[in-house]
């Protein structure tokens, strides 16, 4: 059976020695988040997710979700008291605002907690996860009224929340929507249409759940100009917040999918559903971004959690499977053969997944302590500042460590060989799970595109700018650092790379948009290499310090940070030098057959 | 549901445009495979792929196998008669010698046929495929007896072939197998053990199996030293060939696995089976060598082949799914949306797969040739290099189409966007099925380490010299094409990296093994890449001279070939140089870390 442990050692040094949350006392929420309270709710969220998520994952994945007859969804056992443990344990309001029942924590907490959550059972942590991410769309869009009336009892884990987008005929080009709604003339309208592709649309956890859907008012413009934002809970609401009659809202079917089986993914028929605008009308994509960008971060943190999981399975496996000898001899002589971690392409490939898998944690906290200081900071440049960053590194979050994530668990799952296909052993399941990280919330080319075409250029490109700002800064400050000279130098060469790639762009992009696109995935991979670079040579600095100061306790970890990083430098920076050849050999090739020649 | 087409035409170029396939005239059973007897085999060979397996390929995986409580195993609807057509048409025993019933044809044909085969149902052309492996190893090491009682039926259809090699503590480190065998005093040995992963070790198709099973004589050496090779029926055998009562062969279980659900993954219990000594004594592991060589180039054929299936299938879709805009404007202005494969990364992500699966393909077939030179050649030197190579080629082969092979269904899958999550879509199980190549047939991290390990330094690194010579010779000889250029250079920086490679190790691997470990991934796959690299140019230059020659109704392929050719040689022979880089990075990073520290 597989295991898991939530790496709260791991995530409290990058907030304590990389990151130095300290710094951020003056923000709302923070200064209740000492270095103690933090230690204390990591270690009541990993409890959690080791001892009540983790023990349902393969179960879940194996019983999966019934839909009976009547429209009704089971969901696998223990899911329910799951959610109200997590639910209890105040964790989906952890960083909501106390006025609606929250904590009001850093949203850093909350991203910390959906990894280990992720990571211990993927297709639980998505109920959750869903209603976080319909609250915060509820919050910054909704009335007030709204607010009071649908966040406490998500908070309180009573309803849960979904986002439907997705219809038959259309993912990413929303544009083409038909699901109307139409004016009951008591203020609500309406809502007639189906929705396909619905995460967690129906189930037996909540009492009610609140879905937000995006619908066409009759007579709005055609395309994306035209479309708002409703909510409409499944059931009828009483004035006292009692839960009525079904509101003309259905799951019409289940899909069986390849993986988190665990979660409903479902077809949901709105027959004159009664719903109400959020935000204004014909600005419900504007509204609905508010949740996408949350959601794409969730998304990337998925691709960390399983790529992390798939690594702690594999180190055991690899420490306990005893198969051929050492190259170098002999390791455990007394024993029919030596563990297989000894081989050196066994260590390769763990090495390789450790090397990201730390970066890529560092990553999403560093982003994450930059979208509290851009919906918390007093200071409005501040605010911008981190509101840029935040705006770039999303899709390079969500397509990098979702596309890397998978790989990752796949090769984890290499590791056990033929016992890594069988079911049984839990591994193959992350594989599976991970696999939709790379689709949903926007399709990994669709983030690419996304970054090159949107972000890139976005105010004369002046949030990459600050990026490259920030890594030369940090470069040119600790140039006489010599023992961090093997670990900047090539650091310093990938960002040529990705400053070569984003000046050809600048040069070839702008008349022949097709050489923006077909460059564009290898941009955000060349970015998402130097980011995690750039995350190493912080983390290599701060192990560097935290040794100097005796480590205590923490010598060999901080001795392995070291180690890692130089892997990391040394086997996965020089990528960005292929990304960029494959940039600037532009579209020409890409683009020359006819769609016939195919 | 999915779609396959037999690259027929494809393969004809490949063996008449290429490969000159008629300059094997002298070898037997070349002759009487004229153009035309090529060209109308490969016809039936893929009317029976497109018609008879791609239809039960989908209802194969959702129905699966079945264990009855008595042991029996049911395969799912239609695949017993699939094996009766596939015998029936020939292609069991299509490059078998015509004294047992064979054909007697090139098994290049075969290689072609497998590859039809394992695109339209992996799971089922796996059936087939194991019986012509143990075909293989009876044909060679058997005993004359052995050979005409088994080949014929086998041949025939009437009973299968497997493969038992796998023990619950044993997988690559066959040293530690225990399975006995006990003399029985009439030259038969009573065989008893367990044997794990056993590919169509049960099945409802044919009325007998003829198991080969590596087990351990009485008194034998330890380790591989003293591992024999015997053939054991499932059922025993009447003197007139008749089938009769159970031979103490048992299926267990069968394993609940990732994918290939159609093929029956057996737990084989062997108590007291009756069985007989192929080849030598204590020389098991040479003869099962045999079967396993031929094995590791049918999975390598089935890397290529889900690429291939998968890729039709994405084509099919990107052409189908209207869903936004082309970047340079509207290009199907009258419909809702443009088709996606407007977009420029679709198309970058289907030149990719198509890029390789062109060269992959060609890549298997000069292979296969060699392996029919290898068995039929009248002259040793011939015989010699076309062993040394396919000795050389065989691990890469493997790892390297397998790898990418599924990376490529993955990228396929991903063209669906959430509708490749779904199973009714059909390619997620091309993603399943594929992911088993990487795995079985010895894991693709022991190819890398029998690549560097053991064939690249053999006889004085004589194969790698015959390639460096060989792709050397053709760059020099090409020198002076102007067209090809742009295409040679590329190769020849590549060629440069796999040679600096080499040399690399062996400077720096002799002293210390595990440098040679930790480069050997890598390794392979520069190679297989300046092997693909290659194959481009080889058939540029045929395109290129099918062009001047008129190419009639080919000039379209013919002018894609030459396009696809410098999409790889742009994006994808890059990747030589990071292959480099983290080879000559050594082993110290990877290895530095303590198992504890992990």
């Amino acid at each position: 059976m597989p295991v898991y442990k939530a790496p709260v050692e791991d995530t409290l040094f990058l907030l304590n020695d990389v990151f130095g949350i300290e710094r951020y006392n003056n923000l709302p929420g923070f200064a209740d988040a000492s270095a103690d309270v933090i230690e204390a709710v990591l270690g009541e969220g990993a409890k959690l997710c080791e001892e009540v998520l983790q023990p349902i994952n393969y179960s879940g994945d194996q019983e999966g979700c019934t839909r009976h007859s009547d429209g009704r969804v089971t969901t696998p056992k223990g899911f329910k008291e799951a959610y109200e443990a997590y639910a209890g344990g105040g964790w989906i309001g952890l960083a909501m605002d106390p006025e609606y029942g929250g904590q009001g924590l850093p949203y850093t907490l909350g991203a910390v907690m959906n990894e280990y959550a992720s990571a211990a059972n993927m297709a639980f942590a998505m109920y959750p996860g869903l209603t976080m991410g319909a609250m915060a769309a509820l919050y910054v869009h909704g009335s007030d009224e709204q607010k009071q009336t649908y966040l406490p009892k998500m908070i309180e884990g009573k309803w849960s929340g979904t986002m439907n987008l997705t219809e038959p005929h259309c993912g990413t080009d929303l544009g083409l929507l038909k699901t109307k709604a139409v004016p009951n003339g008591d203020g609500s309208y309406a809502i007639t249409g189906t929705k396909i592709f619905i995460s967690a649309g129906e189930q037996d956890i909540t009492e009610n759940i609140v879905h937000l859907v995006l619908a066409r008012i009759e007579g709005a413009p055609a395309g994306t100009k035209g479309i708002s934002l409703f909510v409409v809970p499944r059931n009828k609401l009483g004035l006292d917040g009692s839960v009525g009659a079904n509101n003309g809202v259905s799951c019409g079917s289940i899909e069986h999918k390849m993986g988190i089986h665990g979660n409903a993914t479902c077809v949901m028929n709105y027959e004159g559903a009664q719903g109400w605008l959020v935000g204004a009308e014909n600005k419900g994509l504007n509204a609905m971004f508010v949740m996408m960008n949350e959601a794409r971060l969730g998304v990337a943190i998925q691709g960390l959690a399983q790529s992390e999981v798939a690594y702690q399975n594999a180190v055991a496996y690899a420490k306990e499977r005893l198969q051929g000898r050492a190259l170098t001899g002999a390791k455990e002589p007394a024993k029919a053969a030596d563990p297989i971690i000894v081989h050196p392409d066994v260590r390769r490939t763990l090495m390789s997944i450790r090397a990201f898998n730390e970066a890529a944690r560092a990553f999403v906290l560093w982003n994450a302590l930059k979208s509290d200081v851009a919906h918390r900071s007093g200071d409005a440049a501040e605010r911008q500042a981190a509101d840029d960053q935040l705006g770039l590194m999303t899709p390079v979050l969500k397509g990098v460590l979702t596309d890397v994530g998978f790989d990752n668990a796949v090769k984890a799952q290499q590791m056990f060989g033929g016992h890594g296909y069988i079911a049984e052993t839990g591994v193959e399941q992350f594989v599976r799970d991970a696999r939709i990280a790379m689709i949903y919330e926007g399709a990994n080319g669709v983030q690419a595109m996304d970054l090159v075409g949107r972000k890139l250029g976005r105010d004369g490109g002046r949030a990459i700018m600050g990026f490259f700002n920030e890594v030369g800064g940090f470069l040119k400050d600790n140039a006489e650092d010599e023992a961090l000279k093997p670990l900047l130098a090539p650091l310093q060469v990938s960002l040529g790379h990705l400053q070569q790639a984003a000046m050809w762009f600048m040069n070839n992009a702008l008349a022949r948009p097709d050489n923006a696109g077909a460059g564009a995935t290898d941009f955000m991979h060349l970015l998402g290499l130097v980011s995690l670079g750039y995350m190493w040579a912080k983390m290599a600095k701060a192990a560097q310090e935290k040794l100097k100061a005796g480590a205590d306790g923490a010598t060999e970890r901080m001795n392995a940070k070291l180690v890692t990083a130089r892997f990391f430098m040394e086997r996965s920076l020089p990528e960005t030098a292929v990304h960029l050849a494959r940039i600037t050999a532009g579209a020409d090739t890409t683009m020359a057959l006819s769609a016939e020649q195919f």
